[in-house]
């Protein structure tokens, strides 16, 4: 066994503590599920040792103080292996043996899958092959944005490793070359349904990591020697992470589900008998004393003075893609917290701006969106405010990080860039007309969608300060700067751009088809017919009073929107006018339902110029004009 | 240069024809784009020389006949290289030099990216990382499910290689000693913003794909002599697919955009003094005479004997997912096009008993739902009808593919299990509550939520004839069959499970929400308040009829749904009373807009039980009551 000299030495455990450790993790997991009636035994039992090891003698980490910033992080992956953390969380004195026997019940922080409902857990896992990826910007926010010691510890599954996401990190992490990462694969060779594509081949493993940069090391995962070999290794390696690839049985310890198929989700059979094979309840409990963290980290976000947000010219033509970048570099200056990370289109979603000026705080990503949000995410635990940024279109790809982001509670800013069919000739493999409906589904979401310039830096300014995830959708085009520098856009408002008290017809618009709204709305005004014009640049929440206000008074709404008919724009609108508790709507006053028509993009656009794919779409101003007579015309 | 002694070797292109033909293909990429006014040269440059050769000596494929299955596949996954795609194109009189002056024009067939709007693209690409994924899955179906002779060919950018992806795809590739597939690695250096990750470091690209188990061979890739020796290379190679590593100049043949950053995606800026630089016009066009398809594949999709669909019991109870697997299986024991893929929880969603009893048309995708879907995309090209599966939470991991492939017009089936907080005790990384706001927004598809087993095995069977992408979302707990075994049930459609004269409120409900909705509904009604049940379980398209007359009859809809608000059941409600087309609607009899309330899921769910989760997300029985009687309250 290692003797690591460093200061805490002393609080080691020995091989026999260990031992006794790795016992009563096991007897604990098992005990857990048992009394929970579901949940993952077995693939507890494959990393128990692994775990002991790290608990006993690596971790660093005050439990008494989970936001110290010299903590190490340790993140379960394979999120389904619950019995066992918490079985660590108990060793430790953190939970108490009563909450333990309180897994996955209602109320319990305990769930089946972890959360940071529990203060000690960074990021909520459960979707196979998130860890590694969130492991991995987290030790590139520890290390190259604070310089700071703490070590990031990442325990996975085997049969996670065929996601891609964990050779998007695998790359990510070899190329910062992150030393202070160490990934623990423990390969039990058994998934859910069956074996796993490489069974026990640990070179398989060890050949992949390799070839993407990383230092390799193949162990027994039951030997605890060994484990506490390959980890004091993997400190000393300097200049690449680590992977420790653990040759480990699944319900190891337990006769009856050891090395077996079908065993996977569910408790082990006789929990009793179980118990008496791991050598019986322990009388006396060694517990675990993690060693206390390391000093704190040597930079931490912080606000600098403050700096003007750019302004523009009304009546100038920018695109809001560049509005966001040159704001987002103000913001960078004003405030030392704000991190840029780009998917490689900086040049094309305006964040090369604030990679020009800030490039101690930009992280390129390069073409891989998984890791972009996954990065993102693990900075802002950390303190920082991340704002990822790709196409649109291409957020699609990090949707389940998205969601599962939104499970743990994240504060991340979103930008997608080349929304909609106005982007035009690069056809719809480009266009993003799925985000709006993406990102409104995403609990706790709040989604912008500015027409101008100045309405897109206030945005910018105002969801850097929010909570969740926030996304604001850009344009590609130019379009005419409507609203003046210094005009306050909040959360959950809208903007009355044109508006009396003959309107017959009110249009609902956002981003680039506001402008098609106020051409139509001026042209119908020529005609003699009144139209009011909403800007509904806040998407969700959505400003129900207005809509309503509006509904009462025109009675007809048309919503206009670059985006697919299903879960944008129009969705948002008729929300305003659903009630989600009868008995409240009771107290307010009630309105009368609106007639509600809805211009969409309703076809697959092909290539074309941004006017002839609006005019395709029928949400240009010429389709709103007809829509808005149809309208008239139908209740006369 | 190798001497290919096979049939049709006659009609190979020698040496000077090749290098002719890569220079027209360089003058033809330069012209479309310069006539476009956008598009992206110098990407198509680099790879100029590696398509020459393909296409001068390897390619197998009749463009007057695109349906022959002997014919080679080619991919470019670089989609954005459509100036190199249509050069080809024209290179063998598939298309005239007239239309090719029409790229990126409305109206054009030959967009910015790709798509099977031409005959001879397989799927919609520009998406970058898909390429080899869709290809993978394709070089499977030919090998393995058809045993077929055509071979798959990719062409994919090197900074691409970044997307997990491309690594899902070279791991299933490599597992199933894909010798068939090739794919050609187009390093020229630069990406969009700037250098990619290896540059022109070869070997990184070759040392990973090696580690993948795939044969590897790096060349000069402006070299035709070096390009034919790899392309011969990868024909002679054995049970191992092969990847061409070419060292390319972005940008090759024009000294203005030659290995220059900046120059990414827009036309050189002087095409006549390209077009001069590369030797000017060829006077006499050399074109291209691809070899003629393979022999017709050994096995193609069939359709067998009829086989009576499982039939259950009306009052016991049964999970729609255990129904989807047996009505699955059954389906493909009468039909021998069915194809079932699995990400490794086939024992969760039902897959695993087609597994069982058509073990030669399950494919094992493991973990990796970019490849589950790229797969199914790629079966479907041959004639298959692919149903791809997985738990609803872990199809968002594939929603980019998902939307390519309704851009690439691709017909497939997906089956979304353990949707809604209904799952219990496993907590909400688990919990499908997004996937109904994902498939609605998908262009052109089809959305079906069953509650009962006899509904899922009719819609199974339903959707395996349709078109477009086709989703169906069940629940992991068990619930009562309601339908009798011989019921319709129509996509559109819906059904009245509740109904009277003096209903003063409609329920709305799909899949687990509608057993609620009856308890609620026979509850009311021993209170003497009539309630209407619907049954939407078509949630795309929707049955605006049936809504529409139950507004007009009951005035009030409520909607109960295990899915977040927005996006799903109370969204697409809400579409079947706004109007699309106010001129079309002026000439139907206008419905007075109901009354709507939603219920949903609204907060963030933990572990608990099944019923515990829907008490807590207030959209069980009890909470439906409430609902009903609060509106009434409301009303009065």
């Amino acid at each position: 066994m290692a003797d690591r000299s460093s200061p805490g030495a002393a609080l080691l455990a020995g091989p026999r503590e260990l031992g006794e450790l790795a016992r009563e993790l096991r007897i604990d997991a098992v005990r857990a599920a048992d009394a929970a009636g579901s949940g993952h035994p077995t693939s507890s039992l494959s990393a128990a040792d692994l775990m002991a090891v790290l608990l006993g003698r690596y971790l660093r980490y005050d439990f008494d103080d989970p936001a110290h910033p010299g903590n190490d992080h340790l993140i379960f992956s394979k999120g389904h292996a619950t019995p066992l953390l918490y079985a660590m969380y108990r060793a430790v004195g953190a939970v108490t043996d009563a909450e333990l026997m309180s897994f996955r019940q209602a109320g319990s922080r305990l769930e089946g899958h972890p959360t940071p409902r529990l203060p000690w857990v960074d990021f909520a896992t459960g979707s196979l092959g998130q860890g590694l990826p969130l492991g991995s910007g987290l030790a590139w926010a520890t290390r190259r944005l604070e310089d700071g010691p703490a070590r990031v510890w990442v325990l996975s599954g085997d049969g996670e490793t065929a996601e891609g996401s964990v050779w998007e990190a695998a790359e990510f992490a070899g190329y910062h070359r992150l030393d202070n990462l160490t990934l623990i694969v423990d390969v039990n060779r058994l998934g859910q349904r069956g074996p796993t594509r490489h069974g026990w081949d640990l070179d398989a493993y060890a050949t992949r990591f390799n070839a993407f940069g990383w230092h390799t090391r193949t162990v027994d995962g039951h030997d605890t020697a060994a484990i506490d070999d390959a980890y004091a290794n993997a400190l000393d390696t300097r200049g690449r992470p680590t992977v420790i690839i653990a040759r480990t049985l699944k319900g190891k310890g337990v006769p009856e589900v050891e090395n077996r198929e079908g065993a996977h989700g569910k408790p082990v059979p006789h929990a009793d008998l179980a118990i008496a094979a791991l050598g019986g309840e322990p009388k006396e409990r060694v517990g675990a004393h993690p060693r206390p963290p390391h000093d704190a980290s040597r930079t931490r976000p912080a606000r600098a003075s403050g700096t003007r947000a750019p302004e523009f010219e009304v009546g100038g033509e920018v695109a809001t893609r560049k509005a966001f970048g040159e704001a987002l570099a103000a913001l960078g200056t004003a405030r030392g917290d704000i991190v840029a990370l780009d998917g490689e289109v900086g040049d094309s979603t305006g964040l090369q701006t604030f990679a020009d000026r800030h490039p101690d705080r930009f992280l390129e990503c390069y073409i891989a969106e998984q890791q972009l949000i996954a990065s993102a995410t693990a900075v802002q635990t950390r303190g920082w405010v991340p704002f990822a940024s790709t196409f649109a279109a291409f957020l699609t790809r990090a949707h389940d990080f998205l969601r599962m982001a939104a499970i743990g509670q994240a504060d991340l800013c979103v930008v997608g860039s080349h929304s909609g069919t106005s982007i035009g000739q690069d056809g719809p493999s480009q266009m993003g007309l799925e985000d709006l409906a993406m990102f409104r589904a995403l609990y706790g979401s709040t989604v912008l969608y500015p027409c101008d310039a100045n309405q897109t830096a206030k945005l910018v300014a105002t969801m850097a300060s929010g909570s969740g995830i926030r996304y604001l959708r850009t344009t590609r085009g130019a379009t005419p700067v409507i609203y003046p520098a210094d005009e306050e856009f909040p959360v959950g408002g809208s903007k009355l751009l044109r508006g009396g008290p003959d309107d017959r017809v009110t249009l609902v618009a956002a981003g680039i088809t506001v402008h098609e709204a106020l051409t139509a709305a001026d042209r119908l005004a020529g005609q003699g017919v009144a139209v009011r014009v909403l800007d509904l640049y806040s998407v969700k929440p959505v400003d129900a009073d207005a809509l309503r206000e509006a509904a009462a008074t025109t009675g007809c709404l048309i919503s206009v929107e670059d985006h697919h008919p299903e879960g944008g724009l129009g969705d948002a609108v008729a929300e305003a006018f659903a009630d989600t508790d009868p008995t409240a709507s009771a107290r307010r006053a009630r309105v009368p339902m609106p007639r509600l028509i809805r211009l969409a993009v309703r076809h697959m656009p092909a290539s074309a110029t941004p006017s002839e794919q609006l005019r395709a779409a029928r949400i240009d101003a010429d389709a709103i004009e007809a829509a808005v007579l149809g309208a008239l015309e139908a209740e006369a």
